[in-house]
């Protein structure tokens, strides 16, 4: 049985959601919209399963099959796509949870794209070029994208947010989605919130026709993931991939054993860094988005209290390895973006002199990659801090 | 052998700071300031300590004595004064600190504060109306005092932050001090940040002859408690009371096993609630206060994860028993300020009709003094949230 068989099985067992009886004939569009997860990593797949649960829901409005986009692995022998197309669970990135049977896995991006009306992108930072390299000319022109990567694209010429990128290379309007959003939380089904942004495109085709911020709205809110929905595309990108290298500061103090009150003033400065640094260098920034949204102030905190950067900066400090080795250690495959991160931030700082105006960034790089004693962070703190 | 004389061995023994010899003459007064901490509790006594090491270090510009006021009890039979003045240490509510031998207790209120220059307040909320008659008259009109007090004092006339009840009813200028401070860190010399506001009085007396900001960083600054002076007296006693409010329901989400999304969620929604009340009330604070100083947004974070609030909203929600039944089994004989800030500020609220503004607030109050079932906060949040 494919996996497409095996799905009109399960549409016919599954009885009307109750927000069927509640669709506006204004939200049915022409035709329904076909969304595809382009990664499998625990956030990834957790997308998808938020996706593939609202798709369901709304059948008049989305297309039933929701394809994820999986990087093939054998798994003791079994092909990952495999497994997660019959049991229905990733079981190296997101074991335990149940996906929706309408996630299909499928090896082949270009496969996995080549229908869909809006691609979520959710994979490492660092595979993204050639993921893009692959999908050039090949995606439906009238497709738009979100992309839910944390990261920054730093070249001699500047500093990109990741859904610029996605945008100028695959000429498709992109938005993003960033929050207080713990992969194995969100995936539990635990409450949480998080932000969407997308800025309606010059050629928008019309309601019905097109994306807007309601469609982002039904395909994202779930009772236990409230959507926010705006319009900084900037401000959520930046906040997302920041936030990382606060964490890793916050991961030092704990693993330093310094206590809440030396993590929560590293968490201010670094709160204080992430908004000057979009006030410097992406003016169309909201300061809002940072201390009201989701996706700001919000997202440091869980960040700094449960996310793999902050575990990695605790184990460095801990164990007084590099993070390289902690990494490993720790996450099974996959990255901490933060240690990636800070080092784009360090080199774009100083490339314009104004590395000076962010010594918790300045100081984190300096620990990570050049052995800076992290127990003379505070000093480092408190000579910057006065500059502003 | 009486504290005075003890003192007096004591300053012989103590070889000068280093930083002695970088006084400038400039920061020296016409006669030393000479500072009193009303208070014992576990913040008034690591207060105590914080300014009595500033003192000694700068003997030129700061009295060496620095009388606490304790509220007298009896342990095991001896005097806490007593057992403060010999052992150094406030055996109740400070174990295992050793406190500075020019920390003197004094019993008698009117005794502690007679000769004061800068009378420092550091007592749970509810015994400062008594403090305060006590004192009325009796205190040197040229005095200055700071409010370390959370809390708002509400009546049917308005709402006061307290540093502005202490001016009122003392007939001096009261600042306030507030951040991000569990006090056993800060009583450990464990590396925090706090702020510090100060109006400089219309009756400012000239540099040398009077407290400003630079005399008050003087007293409270240390290595490991770096201090920002500030202006705004409004902004931090509000944040200060407010975030216990926070605290509270963030304390339900930690008791429900809820995860850090959800903690961050309700932190996220509390803080805009805090700058809301302070914009609606006290138009004279600044928002940055709340985003950017110690005293706001780390304070916020430090609260909700370590203190008193906190762990009384999280044993209420795992044990299901009143506020009250909590504080008692959790706090020996502390007070948990949020239970009385939640009701001040539902009332408040309530009286201006203005309280499904502050969904979080309101839902605290439910669910804190009416027994609505706290799995339902998020629904009460994401219904009023929309509101803004």
């Amino acid at each position: 049985m494919t996996a497409f068989d095996r799905l009109s099985n399960i549409s016919n067992v599954l009885a009307p959601p109750a927000s069927c009886s509640t669709v506006q004939s204004e939200d049915i569009p022409e035709k329904p919209y076909k969304a595809t997860v382009v990664g499998s990593g625990n956030w990834g797949s957790t997308i998808a399963k938020v996706v593939a649960e609202n798709c369901i829901e709304r059948p008049q409005e989305f297309d039933q099959t929701v394809c994820m986009w999986v990087f093939e692995e054998r798994i003791k022998g079994e092909k990952l796509t495999e497994i997660i197309n019959t049991r229905h669970e990733n079981v190296k990135y997101l074991p335990g949870i149940l996906l929706p049977a309408n996630v299909v896995a499928v090896p082949d991006i270009v496969e996995a794209c080549k229908d869909a009306d809006i691609i979520i992108f959710n994979i490492p930072h660092q595979f993204l070029g050639n993921i893009l390299r692959q999908l050039k000319g090949k995606v439906n022109p009238n497709a738009r994208a979100i992309s839910c990567l944390k990261g920054l694209n730093v070249s001699r010429e500047g500093c990109d947010v990741l859904a610029d990128v996605i945008s100028r290379e695959l000429g498709i309007n992109c938005g993003a989605l960033s929050g207080a959003n713990l992969a194995p939380e969100v995936a539990q089904c635990k409450w949480s919130e998080t932000t969407v942004a997308y800025h309606t495109p010059a050629d928008f085709r019309g309601k019905g026709k097109d994306i807007d911020k309601k469609v982002l709205k039904h395909l994202f809110h779930r009772p236990y993931f409230h959507v926010h929905v705006i319009d900084d595309v900037s401000g959520i990108s930046l906040a997302g991939a920041l936030k990382n290298v606060v964490a890793m500061a916050a991961g030092f103090v704990d693993g330093l054993g310094w206590g809440n009150n030396a993590k929560s003033a590293v968490m201010r400065l670094g709160l204080r860094e992430m908004i000057h640094f979009a006030k410097l260098y992406f003016p169309e920034c909201e300061e809002r988005t940072f201390t009201e949204e989701s996706a700001g102030v919000a997202d440091l905190i869980t960040t700094c209290f449960g996310g793999r950067n902050v575990r990695v900066g605790k184990y460095m400090a801990e164990h007084h390895v590099p993070a390289e080795d902690a990494e490993k250690v720790l996450l099974n495959g996959q990255s901490c973006q933060g240690i990636f991160t800070t080092k784009e931030v360090y080199e774009f700082l100083s490339q314009r002199d104004t590395i000076d105006e962010f010594p918790l960034f300045h100081v984190t790089y300096d620990i990570i990659y050049n052995g800076f004693p992290m127990e003379k962070l505070p000093e480092r703190i408190e000579r910057g801090d006065e500059k502003y």
